[in-house]
């Protein structure tokens, strides 16, 4: 089947600023019990989502388009641009910022530890 | 961590045609079990992955630049672009082609049934 995924608008997500765009690819039945989200997601410039932890599941980022700042599990402030995979371990913290002037484009994909 | 995957290169993949660029966002131990490849792919111009089939498993593609040929579990060749999500179910088959003059690019994700 093929379909167009229409973006979901979210605030301040995880206390970020502005707001991002997420392009559901599958629902999260579809994952068939694996995770919760893999989707694509836009931050618009000076937007942001902010630090938070994923208990009993990892989520790693994939840049796509723009420029950013992945803050890791240490809170270490990393540059990242299209091509960048960006990873964390079960239980630990991420982070991520447009630091362009541009949108910062990137796949997330949740699944289970 | 933030790294750079590099490209695989695999030669007429699945009975397709030309390249395919594989690059992998995770490796599959990173994948804890649940698939085995999360990659971006890029077929150039002319090329093709062949029409295969997922048993056990299923591999939604979702399309980020250039124009494709999406071939569903039905044969059906559906027109593909940028935003199309492209899904069978576990023990269906698909194929997907570059129907266009610039690279076809596309997230590629195969997880368990």
């Amino acid at each position: 089947m093929v379909r167009k995924p229409e973006p979901v608008i979210r605030e301040n997500m995880r206390g970020g600023r502005g707001r991002v765009y997420i392009y559901d690819v599958i629902s999260k039945e579809e994952f068939l019990g694996h995770g919760r989200m893999y989707a694509k997601m836009v931050i618009p410039p000076g937007g942001s989502i902010g630090v938070h932890v994923h208990d009993n599941e990892t989520e790693p980022y994939y840049i796509l388009e723009g420029t950013g700042i992945f803050i890791d599990e240490n809170g270490d402030r990393i540059p990242v641009g299209p091509g960048d995979s960006c990873t964390i371990l079960p239980g630990q913290s991420h982070g991520i910022e447009n630091a362009g002037d541009t949108d910062l484009v990137f796949m997330a994909l949740i699944y289970n530890a």
